[in-house]
């Protein structure tokens, strides 16, 4: 069977290769054909035209968070991104490494369900909002998997007869958007049992909100929440950035504060730099790179001689288990995660490793956070791009 | 010299990884190392482990953009995405294709400049605002590069003494970000010759805005701005996608209009997906699928049978030369735009591939967009993620 | 003592105009101050000049919702306000009155809590997502007002040391933020007994977020949530407006929809017109006018000639209690409220009349949305205010 | 003339409180009808009942800006609204005033304009970029007065064949919103001789944007622009306010830094109180309260003893010649501003007294900032409103 898939994934690929060489007069070098797709053939991509390849690079020393170490790998293409990183793990290690917590709201998809007028969907809207009501859908909706728990299931919207609904659910170690999409699906089968004149008029409202960026998910988070706390002292800092506290506060002041106020939003120097690598290096969808990105850069000076950062990532989506999680190198890293203590205490969420994923992910950019503000305090992000960016 | 770089490499990523399985226990697979590394050396990526794969899809018809022809390649790990874009492609060729146009904006930089005291900073706003002045520090701007073309400084913010300005260049086909620092740089230094108590705090001050959500690039855009438009005859929907125009237009009225409103963003279903498949598979900075995912998804009916779409871009951060832009197979599918009349009649604006470049990623997108709204309209998403989406 | 006060306010009336005429010039007439001042002194002003007068105008046929009639109170200076609505208001009544529902949601405070470091913050962090916890600070919140009900204490962030806590309350038919700071105070001292290393940074954290723009309220609402409904037939709006549904539907379609896409909000005509307005006549806070704008205008056929429209006001801020509703001739319009069915069934929502006010207020916003967009379509706004807005 | 007016009125509001008294039981007291209604009939207000009383307070010893003296009024029924204001005055006055500039960006107006098909809405999209034809269609749109002067006509926008086009006009000391409407009307109409296939689909598209709250008018400022400054000294703070620097820069920290970024909005502490508050004071449209409210405050330390403290309003809406401005005592403030240097220097902006306008509700808006931060450092919130905001 094997021999068979790959076989034809190799026969498909030539006819298209052949008719783009025909049409276009372009021939794709630097394509791997020779090596096994069963693992992707109709699970992770189609028409595949062979595996490319991107430059994986690693942090060579592992990040000390909660102290627990973990090595991070990065995809890129950005040349210093890397090394920045490696930076910032090296000053967060002298401080004895970066306090975490990571809170694990579930995965949130919407649904809109129209109704025969607008008397008939008030009265669903307030039905959705009784105890017994809610725990029957909940039960409804668990019925397709263990692990979906279902936490919320809320309706803030109302437009006539048509009512938007809101279904979070923890998801175990997956990332999963399939186990909440099947959930609703029979969540509203539950509701139309009991309101006859209802009718879905689609399972993704994008109120969830689902790769795009959105008021919503930066109000209320998605996926997990993490919170960094560092504290560095100022000759640590000097050290290993060349930068004193003042310098950088008075950059952070201007640039995050500011900035951000000005443009109502990026709280933060480059976090969507290392949330893209990342999710690329542990095959996360690179589709949720947008709401994960959201990020709140806090630096503020304790005492004399100490500087405090802290780091809020309300909305990271991401999974250990399902999509392209099963392919190595990739799920190699998620085995630093076996064995680790659950992050949480409720007894209905049965993730760890995607919780410490999430952990992680954050750590990556705070590390980034660090190294490219004091890059850019004392001005020497340029030379670094130039030196390490470019055609040499 | 290939040579020793390439044994450097092998040497070093056998030492982490080395490290990695005696701390952790951890054996990573599925890199490759038997390989040529020297065009991403000290260029695209530190700390290298080797290549790690990722799939490689493909349009296997060319897509129909003013009568062109653009084959598109995707890479993913989720499954699904690359038949939903061939669906849609298949549906706008029946068409006739797609209309589009690109309007280069140009890249964007911010710095912030400090002045002795308020009143100075005014001054300097004032100053600023002088066509004369403009044109002096254009002119610094633009001597680094013949490729770079300042087209406007300006500034909207000013705190006390310390002044925002917004520097927006034409790159040639480059996304640029390198080529306007250096010439911020030289921006700054053209104004603190002029303005002796003038001190750079940052060259980068979040109001770019690079790499992050805000409302300066949601609003005045940034990169490409690319404007689509189509009409589909009701027959061909309906052969194509099994929907017809009533249908399709309530769940865009729901999903798009009115869940667009409630959460204040994301008018579209799935953008996001396409520019991150695209952006990794034409090695485009992935940093940038956040603000590039900026869409706003147009439907309504037009006479008796036709359904006309219109799909807005913002700010769309590409580029064909530059970064990891010179790798294959990527930069073999830039050749499809060689040799094309450029998009623009300002003889400044040096780019035809990059806006080509951006026209294409749009139509992935545009198909995407179609093919997903018809599979939610008549339920079949679930049924088309549980094909292509799992284990089997 | 009323003479005292009345003479008292006469005389430092006197002395600060005598101040403004010597220094400036200035001779301020048409002020009031042969009146009684006895019911705003060191209530709901300082420094009193004395009463100014604003033109009050009135629907002068009440509107119908819900099959009851209210007449709508108008302060403006803006020619045609008065004039537009009432024109709304004839075609809502002809189509036998709107539909309404009002969820009151309760008013919010926020504070943000200190403890010794980051992880003593995490402590209570998980402490307050314990129910049993929250039922203590709940009672807590509760002892200063029998009207008082708290819903919900709640924390979805957190920065190193400093937690923010969002309250909502119920507040009767008071607007209840001077209500909900006492119990946020005596929440706070509640936390303080437990965890003793705990201050208190802010009664106000802004993430309430009272009086500024934010997504917070617009993505989770406040004060009341109403949501309207009406079906128009074509002849009627004909008759009334002189435009037929496609032509509204066209213009709905390009300025609410498109247009609001761009600019990411503002998904309404000239909602604020109409808050302001009915906000003064009612003696509402007229900071709250901010986010009692938010809303949300949705207009689509059905069927062959009927026009739907709804509307959603998220964020309604507004009491019949307090501040100066005590008032003549505002308190005199509350008194249409007297002895209506209370809308909610939540035994803990004590408020009636200032659900009923939102009711008011959102239809009034209806009524001049539907005449503006009309103005609009037939391109007779110019000419409308030509005519009621300018100098004879 | 006059006693007809008036004689109808009267005649009119005794109907319509005859009606209210039948119908619903309730009179109506506390109503002006002795007065004379001419100056506001048939330009302010329709079906008039009257004028209603407002309180109005002041500001006792005038604000200190850019070394010049301004009495502030304010209207309001919100206690303590005034003393907070003068007690900021008090402590802005003993620094020797606040320091301000006003950027006068124009008032605009969008319109969206639809061509026969896509091409030639591209086509026109591109033709207004051309100097040329931009200077054709501004001197079109200066026909209709002399104060009207635009600025700009741009494009950002276009979906098929609809074109969205933003205009925006210098309008002397009006706010302007009717003289840019007619010029936008005008501009249309030249837009209309040349391209005979366009026609009009609303002289309002939203992105204007007038009354709503949108990143348009935030990312880019409407109206008057303006940035304050001040230095306090921590002896003149620790007098005024008993507060120190530290304890206040902590709360702005966590309250505007950390608690805006949360929210993404409302960088300040309640600036929409004293728009509003001075808005009715000064007879503005009270409908522009909610864009003028955006605010940005920055607070910073300076050395070992000085606190710093700007402001940034980027959207005040103002005028003094149009509207309900004529009426007194709003028009005798005004005289205030008369005689004073113009703050522009460009000739085509003929707006004087209306800057200043803006100069002095920001500084209302300052002062209000100042004393309410400090009132919430010293947790004296409650205390205040208790004593001035409350039925005695």
């Amino acid at each position: 069977m094997t021999t068979e898939i790959n076989k034809k994934i190799k026969q498909r690929s030539k006819e298209i290769r052949n008719n783009i060489k025909n049409s276009k007069g372009i021939i794709l070098n630097n394509i791997i054909l020779n090596d096994d797709f069963t693992e992707i053939y109709n699970r992770c991509c189609e028409n595949i035209l062979g595996y490319r390849k991107v430059p994986l690079g690693v942090s060579h020393t592992p990040i000390k968070i909660n102290n627990l170490d973990f090595y991070i790998p990065i995809c890129t293409f950005e040349g210093a991104l890397v090394a920045s990183m490696c930076r910032g793990i090296k000053l967060i290690n002298k401080c004895n490494g970066v306090n975490g917590y990571v809170e694990n709201l579930g995965i949130t998809r919407s649904i809109a369900v129209e109704f025969s007028n607008f008397k008939s969907a008030i009265l669903f809207y307030r039905w959705l909002k009784v105890k017994e009501n809610l725990e029957f859908l909940k039960q409804a909706g668990e019925k397709g998997s263990r692990f979906c728990k279902i936490k919320s299931i809320e309706s803030k919207n109302l437009f006539g007869s048509t009512v938007f609904i809101k279904i979070t659910a923890y998801t175990g170690d997956a990332m999963g958007m399939n186990m909440i999409t099947k959930a609703a699906n029979q969540i509203f089968r539950s509701i139309s049992d009991i309101f006859t004149d209802s009718e879905l008029i689609t399972l993704s409202a994008n109120i969830c909100t689902d790769k795009k960026w959105s008021v919503e998910n930066y109000a209320n988070g998605r996926g997990k929440r993490v919170f960094l706390n560092i504290r560095i002292s100022e000759k640590d800092l000097l050290d290993v950035m060349k930068v004193n506290i003042d310098d950088l506060l008075k950059l952070y002041n201007t640039k995050i504060v500011l900035g951000g106020s000005i443009i109502l939003g990026g709280f933060n120097c480059q976090a969507s730099n290392y949330v893209a690598a990342t999710f690329l290096a542990f095959n996360q969808d690179l589709g949720h790179v947008l709401e994960s990105s959201n990020c709140i850069l806090d630096m503020k000076r304790v005492g004399d001689t100490l500087l405090e950062i802290n780091l809020l990532m309300p909305s990271l989506i991401v999974g250990t288990v399902g999509g392209g999680t099963h392919l190595e190198p990739a799920c190699a890293f998620f085995k630093q995660f076996d064995g680790l203590e659950p992050l949480t205490n409720d007894p209905r969420d049965l993730s760890t490793s995607a919780n410490y994923l999430a952990l992680v992910i954050a750590a990556a950019v705070l590390a980034g956070e660090i190294s490219g503000m004091c890059a850019l305090t004392n001005n020497t992000l340029i030379d670094a791009h130039m030196r390490l960016n470019r055609k040499q």
